[in-house]
């Protein structure tokens, strides 16, 4: 059996564009997308991310007006490929802001992995990134995180690469296919401009590491050539692939 | 003869209000005013910062819309209580932003201070950083800077307070005056509403850095309730004695 990998669709939010590319573009907004990355192994089930919750991104976050149909939930995507929440062996957070864990609740089955310090830090966030984390999306009695640091094999062929400066302990996804390495970069770069012209998104904990992970996804881009992902980047999102069909 | 602190008027510049508070207020701008210090010691005469040239603002920093009438430069400031570039005895820039040196180079013959790690930032600073420093306001073949690092005391009563986020290597400035002290925060904090807050500047090198200078520029205010002087606060400058008026 080949490594698969289905996008889920997760509905969008509202930015203004200078979150987007910092100090840039002041007053104007668009739209960005959210989604999640499920990739079937022979070896597990993954699930990378879970996308936001809509009532507590509306409660919190009401001037990113989310937007999210009861298609674009986790449950309803994974059931488009014939998946339970209950199947996921391994659940990924890239990192824990709400819009990437907002379903993990879903999953306390699996054995759910995380960076160190990240979950340090939304336990006990920078005054600045209050919005970001909420305890209820990741805080459960029953829930023993997989704590990790560094790059970090998941499953052969799937590849946690550290990636930090959006937050402290940011992952990126890199999928070896039989067509060849898929990258999903996660929050490290929002959207295809972020990378290609040094911009910066305007979230960020640590400027200086967010240019040295742009730095490294751009070796890994121009050495493997790899299919690009890109998580919020809207005109980008319209070209990729989405569940049921997928990479393989 | 007793130390006499004097804010020498430089003009003003225009900001998107979420370059005052990150991430906040984008699309509404403010101008803000720019001004250096001069503090008339009995053991000499100093000068903190030296704001911005005209011609080298509206050339690179058009969007800024910089303002500063022939009144408003260093040696006609300076002239107003009878001094001339040429008596300066000490140069000390909190930082090297365009708007903090833009008149160093009338200095030639002064000790000029300096943060070690800010001129070698100034010289090469990250992509995000580039407008921020320009070459031609602090390189000169003759200036043979006095490089320092952590707290410093310039003269008796003359204090620089290490302050970093905003810059690799910022100074705010502490003078003792017989009234009582005097605090400059220069660009550790540009607003009260920056320190009031908690609010970042969104121009900032290091936010973790930031918040820490915050906190102890807050705890020195707190236990020596200092005169407070902010660098960019339009509303507040209405209310500080300018030149030749002085704090004593």
């Amino acid at each position: 059996m080949s490594i698969k990998v289905y996008l889920l669709d997760g509905g969008d939010l509202l930015m203004d564009q200078s979150l987007i590319t910092w100090n840039h573009g002041m007053g104007s907004t668009k739209r960005i997308p959210v989604f999640s990355v499920f990739i079937d192994h022979p070896d597990g089930k993954v699930l990378f991310d879970t996308g936001f919750d809509l009532e507590q991104a509306r409660k919190d976050l009401p001037f990113e007006e989310p937007e999210q149909s009861s298609e674009q939930t986790i449950p309803v995507q994974l059931g488009k490929i014939g998946v339970k929440p209950g199947d996921i062996d391994i659940l990924v957070n890239s990192h824990l802001h709400f819009d990437h864990c907002g379903a993990n609740h879903l999953f306390s089955q699996a054995e759910n992995i995380v960076h160190k310090q990240e979950l340090r830090e939304a336990f006990s966030p920078e005054t600045f990134e209050r919005l970001g984390y909420n305890r209820g999306l990741f805080d459960f009695p029953d829930r023993d995180y997989h704590l990790i640091e560094g790059d970090y094999e998941v499953l052969p062929g799937i590849q946690l690469i550290f990636t930090p400066g959006h937050t402290v302990g940011h992952y990126s996804l890199l999928v070896e296919l039989d067509s060849g390495p898929v990258l999903y970069t996660a929050d490290a770069a929002w959207c295809r401009e972020n990378l290609e012209h040094d911009h910066l998104m305007g979230l960020h904990h640590d400027p200086l590491a967010m240019l040295c992970s742009f730095q490294r996804l751009k070796q890994l881009i121009a050495v493997r050539k790899p299919t690009l992902l890109y998580p919020h980047d809207l005109e980008d999102y319209h070209h990729y692939k989405k569940a049921p069909d997928y990479y393989v």
